[in-house]
């Protein structure tokens, strides 16, 4: 998710200040300090124009990092490090001189660049909506060489650009032992001990991968969604990150800690932030999110089936109940189908503006009462959720599903679902319908399969709308479309360089942000790490 | 003095890495913490433009400091805190936010001003041949507020311009609790116990209470020339500031400790560098000039008047022939006349480049050898410059005292020091000559204000040569017009805004630089201070 919302978009709620201080410390119990490891740099590089490739550069060696240290850099000198791959940590190097004298300080500026653009554009014309003080450049002053410098922020990185601003005519300096502390809540014993994916298709083997060196590198305190920007715990991308934990760190305790974080904050309504702040003490966002709040009781649902954890599930029930208030809200009176315009609350799904949310949102909040229900089950709690599950599902086929009928220039007549007066058929809300099992698992995979083939129908915007579309598919038995969505689009970033999973990728568009600018995207996001869930638990390729 | 020089003016010495370590022991045993006290803002203000004043600009009250505690300020705002006069020390603020969410970093930009012209005009196109990186901006990116800032880099101020470059959508940013921690060798008690100088004159009490402030500022764990830029221990800076000391704060143990710094650097052949770098560790600096070598003795002679430390006269007096070597070495050895083309070395003496250096020089170095003679006398050693001393005071009037003759334009019919083929007249030749006692005291008075008044002598560019002629006139007995300079030339500086002494005034033109951009000017300046001295101690005014 993101940092922050055009004012269009937000709807102002009073924002509870309200900390509930029994659960805020049950997740202070499960906090854990960050592992941390040291890389380093492995070669000096620079970018020369490649128009034919997605970012319209390419990567040229420059010099060994042994050359570096020995090379004296003065003003305007500039050069770009590449660390090899994605790391998230705080940057460290000792800095020399060479010369007569340290007359002066050095000044330096650095750019941390997860993709090549962002250390070869400049930064200060970016024209977006979010803060400009998410852009990921630092200008230091080092006053007494030689020195260790150990900056204090931490960046989210492969490449670092480094600017001599000056020193002076009397001395250069030099970089030597340069790396990065690097963090994140998996060890790198951990990391290192996930076997590989039981495939032989080199592509998969590298979405597999890049998804889990995406999540770990949003893996740090708390479930960040980016570690370049937010760094905050947003409900939406939890969801999946927890998914593919599960698969692979299986950090518990960290799930935990962020599941009573939400409940702590907790407002008198009973919903839930999108997110919450960690620092400098546990709050809640004024962002809200009806399908987040909706969602909650879904992350518990997941929790307790990957850690048989029921106390957990027994903890947080009230704060399940409460959360899907506001998104029952929504529900028409006589229809009982979801109808966004109850509310100007914040239906997300995905960052594409043009999704009518009314099918969504339905086949989502329907996906959560259920997963409610089966918590109910599982602790042996009575059904809270029976009937409107039962009205909702018929609402489902005879509010939105459209049969034979053709209307508005949209083709209804396969038995598609459709969304709002100009019967929208869109990717997510098949989705959500899918996962929400409306229609018996056969004919969900057919019409999931004749949409995405559908060159009208509205695909998401962002890999967490393709996360779920490919949850739904592998979920109704679509395995091969699955895998083929993951190779085409997944697999699409790796074949453009991605070293971690994008926080926004349109295929056709390098340049596409929901922010206005995409020298503020996220290259390494929460939300696009579900492969690894998807191939190792959902489809259990090769298992 | 500069942090650097153009490669031009630069001739380039061998390095010495030397430190002697007994010499340097003695040094740091008289390395005492600087003094911190708290100073704070006291109000708000900004500048219109004015163009009949000084720096074209008139200060406006823009808001109380209680108002700005209470004053969100967002992406854009722009402010200048006033701290009402000058202070040299480590910015502080309680960066508190208003609004839902801290959901993005506050990046700040400071600049800290010593004049209004700092914070007002851009920096960034600043073109000055020593280092931008000494240029006074900061910009730091603040991750979690609220939280307490302590920036931890020096500044030299009296105007911090805040820019806020950016916060977010949902909260802005409070400032409360802004302070600095006002650092000097020179303690708050010992300051304000300084008697206010015996005259009546509202100028000159403030040319007086200034020259303090100025001393103050640059008195840290060295003598620094200025706290705002080079920082350092520079010969000539420190004989005027040791010399106001001695007026005022009478700080022995800090003139000691820089008098050892130099003796523990000495080069083999017995030079002593222009400067020194205390930080990171006591290093000589590159810098060599002729006239600052030739200083030394003097520096310890006036200590020696002072404090009556004969021991460290004894310990310094190697260093002390050893630092006249190279002076010497430019004497013609027929005629005994300082020939500053013997070698490239630089005579620096003032900063403007018209000066022809050798009368000047020839008069330093007179002077010095007489004061090493002053010395030895005192600590019974045998006289060791009497010949040399006696051939060069033949020398100076035969070579360079201009009797009757008319020669390049320039008139010498009334018995005036020439410099060069072209004869040059200037202020400093006489000024150095008179301080050397070429002339009966009476006869160099004459001629000293013949040449004060003479339109088309050369004159100084900084208040480091206008010193040197105060000091001259005030010496040959010509008070009255020691005063009109005292108030002309550092009463100007006082009229047009001046909180401390600046480096470079010339009265005809605001922007005068020696560094190609007044931006890079340093504003409160050790060779400025003298009057505090000259008016106590030389003139003895009103006591």
């Amino acid at each position: 998710m993101a940092s922050a919302l055009p004012v269009s978009q937000t709807v102002k709620r009073k924002l509870s200040l309200h900390v509930d201080k029994d659960l805020a410390a049950i997740a202070d119990l499960h906090y854990r300090p960050v592992y941390e490891w040291v890389e380093k740099p492995i070669n000096v590089v620079h970018f020369t124009p490649e128009p034919a490739s997605w970012f319209k550069l390419e990567q040229v060696h420059r010099m060994s990092i042994d050359q570096l240290q020995n090379t004296p850099l003065g003003k305007n000198d500039d050069l770009i490090l590449d660390f090899g791959s994605h790391r998230v940590g705080y940057l460290s190097f000792y800095l020399d001189a060479a010369g007569d004298n340290v007359d002066a300080p050095c000044r330096l500026r650095f750019v941390f660049g997860e993709v090549p653009t962002d250390v070869t554009e400049d930064l200060s014309s970016c024209n977006t909506w979010i803060s400009t003080s998410w852009l990921p450049d630092e200008v230091i002053n080092v006053d007494w060489l030689p020195c260790q410098v150990n900056m204090s922020r931490r960046y989210s990185f492969r490449y670092v650009r480094i600017q001599v601003l000056d020193t002076s005519q009397k001395y250069r300096c030099l970089f030597a032992n340069i790396q990065v502390r690097a963090t994140s809540a998996v060890s790198p014993a951990v990391f290192n001990a996930i076997p590989p994916l039981n495939a032989e298709d080199p592509l998969l083997l590298q979405v597999d991968k890049i998804s889990q060196v995406t999540l770990r590198d949003c893996m740090q305190t708390v479930f960040e969604d980016g570690p370049r920007r937010d760094r905050r715990l947003w409900l939406g991308d939890l969801r999946i990150q927890a998914l593919t934990n599960y698969s692979t760190f299986r950090d518990l305790k960290l799930v935990k800690r962020c599941l009573f974080m939400f409940a702590a904050v907790a407002a008198s309504d009973g919903s839930l932030p999108a997110c919450v702040f960690e620092h400098p003490t546990l709050r809640a966002a004024s962002d809200y999110i009806v399908d987040y709040d909706a969602l909650f009781g879904v992350v518990v649902y997941e929790y307790v089936m990957a850690s048989s954890d029921l106390d957990t599930a027994k903890a947080l029930w009230p704060t399940i109940l409460g959360s899907l208030r506001v998104p029952l809200s929504h529900l028409d009176p006589e229809t009982g189908s979801f109808v966004s315009s109850r509310t100007e609350l914040w239906k997300f799904l995905d960052w594409d503006e043009r999704l009518h949310p009314d099918a969504a949102m339905h086949g989502l909040l329907l996906f959560c009462l259920k997963r409610a229900e089966d918590l109910a089950a599982l602790l042996g709690y009575p059904p809270p959720y029976t009937d409107v599950i039962k009205r909702m599902t018929t609402a489902a086929t005879s509010v939105f599903l459209c049969r034979g009928v053709s209307g508005g220039g949209s083709r209804c007549e396969d038995g598609l679902f459709t969304s709002g007066p100009e019967k929208q058929i869109s990717w997510l809300s098949h989705a959500w319908m899918t996962l929400a099992e409306v229609l018996p698992s056969d004919q969900s995979k057919r019409i999931l399969v004749s949409v995405m083939h559908d060159p009208q129908a509205l695909r998401p915007l962002c890999p967490y709308g393709w996360a779920v579309f490919a949850e739904a598919l592998a979920k109704c038995g679509a395995k091969q479309e699955c895998v083929s969505i993951l190779k085409e689009y997944w697999g699409g970033m790796v074949e453009r360089g991605a070293d971690t999973f994008w926080e926004c990728f349109d295929p056709n568009d390098s340049r596409k942000s929901p922010y206005g600018d995409c020298r503020n995207n996220s290259y390494c996001h929460a939300w696009s790490c579900s492969p690894a869930w998807l191939l190792r638990d959902v489809l259990k390729l090769g298992y």
